[in-house]
């Protein structure tokens, strides 16, 4: 049984759903000779958020940009929560929409997403700056 | 400490909410004997997803159809992934806001479920087809 | 390698979004000799759920309140599953958009989350009673 833990941090990205996999698993923990395991990666913070979507084409991630601020518009009259900027309450209802970590089984050296998957973050802020996550593997090593 | 991992295939369903508890504890690994453990179920698709849900009324089933239809409707003039057809978009976002893994604790050889919890598959493309999800279960075994 | 686990239940809470970090860390397992792990919690329910999100302002939890309100209303027209009443349809299916289980890494004997994060407890029914939690801590203890 081994554990292996990174804090990867990402540079600031613009508002939107971004793909960054490759990002993860080059800066993450070192993955080959987990046989059997699990991957989780968390990231710490409240207004930006991680899920797993489609990794080719890139009208999916403008179509969930658009999609999630019509489900979550901005300056609804019922918001208290304002002075951080239209922007700020929003991230937290689409954080909580979407998800803080994630979690992929390992077999055989590597993460066993489907062909289609990958790894987005979310950046709900319009300026939110460099997120930090962490990536845990776990599980046998041969 | 023990690992077992397996991957079931489901029968293609029909677009909407199913239950699936039974098929993914027959046929994934077997847990009788973790005493303290994690069940982990992973979705391998990005337009089908996972969710934890009321096991009984089957009305709840289609009234969370009906309600991410509503949510997430399809031909909306925003969205520019249309290739694969006007079910599929929404597909994509309704995966996110549902879940690609679902965890459940175990205890004394069974997941800790409530009494009224269920696993669902979420069918969301018109056609499908089958799906693949990889079931994890570790922890400590008598 | 350890696992530690306990069910905490929590007093009934009005419907809405409630800060219950400190319950949980104090009455789940103790965390203080792991130095790589996660922390898992799960909710026992499909009519309340958890999410992560931001630890200090209160109004962020009623903006959260109102929010998931418009986007589940109750008395939607095509709900066929009605009889507990108009909040509980809403109250699944708000369960399914947040969490059932929550996953945060634990590092030299603590979760994890950056400074603004906290876990929810998110009430959905009017009158939902007290609520159950598994909490699992497992990892390499010092």
């Amino acid at each position: 049984m081994e554990w292996r833990q990174d804090t990867v941090r990402l540079a600031p990205k613009p508002r939107g759903f971004h793909l960054v996999t490759d990002q993860i698993l080059e800066r993450g923990p070192r993955l080959e000779d987990f046989q059997t395991g699990l991957l989780h990666v968390f990231i710490r913070h409240t207004s930006a958020s991680l899920t797993i979507n489609e990794n080719a084409a890139p009208a999916v991630r403008g179509d969930m940009e658009r999609h999630f601020n019509e489900m979550v518009p901005e300056n609804q009259p019922y918001y208290q929560h304002t002075v951080e900027g239209p922007d700020d309450m929003p991230a937290h209802i689409k954080a909580s929409l979407l998800d803080t970590s994630l979690s992929v089984p390992l077999q055989d050296g590597q993460p066993a997403f489907g062909t289609w998957q990958g790894i987005y973050l979310n950046e709900h802020r319009d300026n939110g700056g460099a997120r930090s996550v962490v990536v845990t593997a776990y599980g046998e090593t041969a």
